[in-house]
């Protein structure tokens, strides 16, 4: 940590900020131009997380070096986390394909489109109980019978499954359900929900929040991590941008952040990312190109009656299309489906 | 709902949309151009925003003209909700102000502050117990032992008291010792947590998200009044800009709005939305000016050793400051402290 | 400036960039952690703003603690800076009001506007001769006859006028009819025009970009006043966000903070901030609030036939109810009309 | 255009509407609801988009669904167009990589990095000889000398070469010296700049604003080709969010939906897109599985000494890894190098 104080800083001013840093039980540097003092802060990330020193007088900016995360950090582990879920694989190499409409409305609806998922290459299914809807009038999801018709369908199929989670107090029911519990873009910072998860031993599939930076997208997997559950994979979603033809501004260039940051395996949602079904073959081959571990994609076997986010949702023939020459692609970028 | 069709969408396109929404139970007016046509939707809104119709062959564009709220509209409501707590109340020429510090740290800490903000007229005592914070590694908040040392600083002040709450299984135990539940800007979208508080009888104070909309907001608060709380009290916060110099970008547009588009009291966090304690005494008063019906401002009897926000905490004669000659300005807005 | 090594690095990368810095005549403080190095770079805001240190081996990242501007601060001038035209102050106490249409249409409506916003107390006209329009097929404003329609209505009302410039090559043309030279939101970082604008003698009315930052906004101001000319208006007018219910987000709390870091004065423009003619007023009140020192709004005489900006621009009427009591509330802050 | 009345507008504002509509030249189609009336309007783009209608009473909004741009739209011309620079090929099927140093230095660095890149495949040289600065203390470019340099370094390399123009008055001296002229992120509407490159006959590299819109973009090279210059590459250089991490956020679903959109060609600029060299080469990749039709990166031979972006500049050994194989990437898109 860095504290930079005001310009013609009191010697009193610096001395009570060291006082209160020594007491603190820090280590301090002091680095004494004309004009600008600056004080070097060093410790363990526990302490300097619990240092608040914008408050104290004379003091101008505050720069944390050390990042707020550490577990999910390459400095703490440099080789992938890959994480396995039945005979799919994310990360080290592995590239996986998550696929499945937005939510789950019928047994056959499930059936159908796991069967052609699966038959054109995917890995997972994914599919809707419990959806967040911005209003109280839109169809809010199946539920339990939700759960149970996606696990059905996987199992018929062959697939794990994956579905989001939205209540904390459903995180036992969903994860006897599902086999990885996602956590949503509007429940990013729940904390309380990724401790909860922290403490389970099912893989978390953590999507990045609308307004979310790089790093609190890392602080929230370090959450889950700090509890002992060390099988999370990031998605890049879209973030919140004033671009309106797109629903959100898909940010690949985060992947290939993450990829430099984090030993965790980083997948990519097209479909919410753009919202618009004729961008999202483009977006996942930018995807793989730029160095993500696998796909999360939406797909209906009749996206016309689908009951919600029908406009970005493939058809079995457009995913079909999409899977063609994938492992290709993929093998392109030294990994493999 | 409008829905305008692609450029030369085929007959049998328009009238497939056509027919689905007529056995989806909606009525239909057909707006025929040369090149455009476009569809006007009419039912209501349970109705309405069921209807996907995005997905249809042929649809270029769905455009919603009936908004996704309904009981916090003027439309349903054209007189102010008034949420009155003890001696506090906000909205109808009523203004509020909330103060206290960011987290509960001690009952010296709270007593103190709780005795100065009502000698200089605050109405509502704030204080963190559960804190949402960043990184795993910061302070977390004191939890139970915090509410209960806020509930006693505002009974010894003869303050009603307001805390946020962070998990939704915390819901009672938060009810039984504040008077007010503060859902915070990450909850923002926690429906299921929306609707607990909807069947709860204690009013909720709702922070906007960091990237939330006007209109979603409104939905938002929409949950918790369609599960019977009528008492909401909408809090402008700032959202996430590219901007740095401030925290966040405070939005006092948004206040104005919500003025006009619903009848629920709106109140102002300028420390939040600012970050830097000397632009928040300016944004007071321009949050009054705007059309606010209350303040919540975090104060620390000492700031420096504040655990969290320090840089963002007035010290006490700074509130005093901040709160003299407030009374003539909020009665210039035809309000009353 | 401050460098931050990268952790680890080797001795010889630090030795390099210390080496290069001497060698461009900077001194230099090295702190060092057992982890992490930083080096303070100290020397002339001219020297340090040429030093591209980021791409050294072994820096991981560089803060520039020197503002990149140096005249228009509040360090090199603590005293406002009043720009007096005719009998229009800014700054220094006086608060000015700048009134008119969106563009120059016609000389009735010109000088029906200049006489009713002189009425009830406007002290500029304000009026577009170029109009900058995202498409090419919009009205582009009159030009040159524009100009002359908003002298000549300006000197019969008895009010100085401003006018935006669009082509530097205009500058001069302009600079002949007009008052105060308006530097648009979409120009401002046309440094070309800046460093012309620098070498005349009329005030500058700078805008701030749609996603300009504080400090680039005094960064383009800095142009100005290096060129030699200290008259120099900021205006405040909305930012670019992902909220859509208003033209772009209101940054008042920018105003604030120009009022702390700058001499120069600050006026607010809630017209085009909001595009919402019905949260103009409660804008104009939140921003005298605020510290602004002026405001500048749209009037037309019928804004139904406006030739832009209709749904933005207030009739005479409700500029005169806005207008009432405005002295009252600029006393309030301690400033005068 | 469709304009939503206010709900319940009255007959006398509907036909006060339609009435002016009629007088304009436009053709109206009513289709009212019990709640809602919504009133079509057909008519050319011209006589549309001068249109302002939201200062009509009782007018709630007006919504565009004609497009402010013409020229550049796939309806207008569906094959795609090529921009041919000498041996340098952008669109329909052509991949051109531009390549060369932030700002022209010296004749040696122009000189070595030229011959470096024409060797791994560049087709084109870039190099700035005005550069616009945020600050007017950093480096502005070498001016005339700079363009002479960079105009003998493509000669002799037999490269065509691209450089940024920043003053509408040196279009002429610019023109004379450099195949394609840029510009930047900062004049992408400025438009008496696009209105005289319009007249001219060089092609146009029109980068993307900061922050602006896909179909801002698309308005603005309407400018240029609405003037009568049909050669304009459009460039992807990333938007302004609150991402910090990257210098801005790349977007390349706006590439793959500008290739829906518009004939014209697109190419990404990932150095300035994410400011951190170690993410180039990734996002080259993404761009062009996202289907872009080419690349604008950043080389300097010795980055270190970079006048300016140094950390975003590769040096020549990290390019001629990133052209390693890029043949074989195109063609995967069906096109060539």
């Amino acid at each position: 940590m860095l504290i930079v104080m005001r310009d013609h800083a009191s010697l009193q001013e610096i001395e009570h900020v060291v006082d209160h840093l020594h007491s603190a039980g820090a280590e301090t540097h002091l680095s004494q131009g004309e004009v600008k003092t600056v004080i070097g802060v060093i410790g363990e990330r526990e302490l300097i997380y619990t240092l608040d020193m914008e408050g104290f007088a004379g003091v101008a900016e505050v720069i944390r070096v050390l990042k707020p995360y550490k577990l999910v950090g390459r400095d703490f582990q440099a080789e992938d986390t890959v994480v396995r879920v039945g005979s799919a694989e994310f990360g080290g190499g592995a590239f996986g394909v998550i696929a499945g409409p937005c939510s789950v409305e019928s047994s056959e609806q499930m059936r159908s489109v796991a069967a052609s998922v699966k038959a054109v290459g995917a890995s997972m299914l994914r599919g809707g109980a419990y959806k967040p809807r911005t209003s109280p009038y839109a169809f809010q999801g199946m539920g339990l019978d939700g759960l149970k018709l996606l696990r059905e369908a996987g199992d018929a199929a062959g697939l794990p499954v994956v579905t989001e989670i939205l209540d904390v107090r459903d995180a036992e029911v969903v994860a006897e359900w599902a086999d990885v519990l996602q956590v949503g873009a509007r429940n990013m910072q729940n904390f309380m929900m990724l401790e909860e998860l922290g403490k389970m031993r099912k893989p978390v599939l953590l999507k990045r929040g609308l307004s979310a930076t790089i790093e609190e997208v890392l602080s929230s997997a370090e959450y889950v991590l700090k509890g002992g559950n060390r099988d999370v994979i990031l998605c890049e979603r879209g973030i919140r941008t004033f671009e309106t033809y797109t629903r959100n501004t898909l940010d690949l260039a985060a992947v290939a952040a993450f990829k430099v940051l984090t030993h965790l395996p980083v997948i990519v949602d097209p479909s919410h990312a753009t919202g618009r079904r004729d961008l999202i073959a483009p977006m996942c081959r930018a995807a793989v190109a730029a160095g993500a571990d696998g796909l999360i994609v939406e797909v209906h076997p009749d996206p016309e009656h689908a009951k919600c986010d029908g406009p970005q949702s493939l058809d079995v023939p457009m995913f079909a299309a999409l899977m063609d020459g994938m492992d290709a692609r993929v093998a392109l970028e030294g990994k493999h489906l």
